[in-house]
């Protein structure tokens, strides 16, 4: 099952995956951020913090853009390791994923390394959290 | 062969493999710190902060011990999550370890969260690294 959702990942991705986070993510999935201690609970909040991880960690211009380096799977869980570059450091993390077994995830963790590139990565997705913030807020006030 | 080699590395941790760290490292191990950008390279280096980790995480007294929370075991790698607990912190991490075909480790890779844990582990193995090199130049000039 887990090889299935990772396939979906991958193609989510790529931009392939129609529905994207809405099919690939359970009711309750928890998301455990790199920086913050306490989990995040439920599909919207985890959602928002997948698609801003996605936006910073895209890569700079020019410099190495995000890939993939290492892929274990088993059983319900997968860990797959990368590395791209934020803000003009490098950055190396892996993606912690566990589904249930319908095939949607339940439990996503990161963790990156060294400590300048967990700066450089919680800056830049506080930018882009606070803009996405001030979206909705604009939007529900316009 | 990397199924061998965590077996060894349960025994190592539980201080019942008689040659330790010389038995498991390759003598070209590389080392890649929580922390430090730059790989460490070489069997007495990745020993010196095997060590020191292995002491830093061990848990606080009263609080979680360091214990191994999902293992997941691929063609020559392995992924251990873990927890612990250092200085009043939780600490959450993983283990990336790479063999050679003999069965000695080249590759040791760690990456922890949340950002709290990466800064209380950084500062215990420190003052730990810090003392093992006040006694190795007392040792030498004593």
């Amino acid at each position: 099952m887990i090889d299935d959702v990772i396939a979906r990942w991958h193609r989510y991705m790529s931009g392939e995956l129609p529905d994207g986070l809405d099919e690939l993510l359970a009711d309750d999935v928890v998301f455990y951020s790199p920086v913050v201690h306490t989990p995040q609970r439920g599909k919207e909040i985890t959602t928002r913090y997948l698609e801003a991880a996605g936006q910073s960690l895209g890569g700079d211009a020019g410099a190495g853009t995000f890939r993939y380096t290492k892929e274990l799977l088993a059983g319900d869980t997968a860990v797959l390791e990368f590395e791209t570059s934020v803000g003009g450091k490098y950055v190396n993390g892996v993606d912690i994923i566990r589904c249930d077994d319908t095939g949607r995830i339940v439990e996503f963790r990161v963790m990156m390394r060294p400590l300048q590139a967990i700066h450089a990565v919680h800056e830049e997705m506080g930018r882009r959290l606070a803009a996405a913030a001030g979206e909705v807020s604009r939007s529900a006030s316009g």
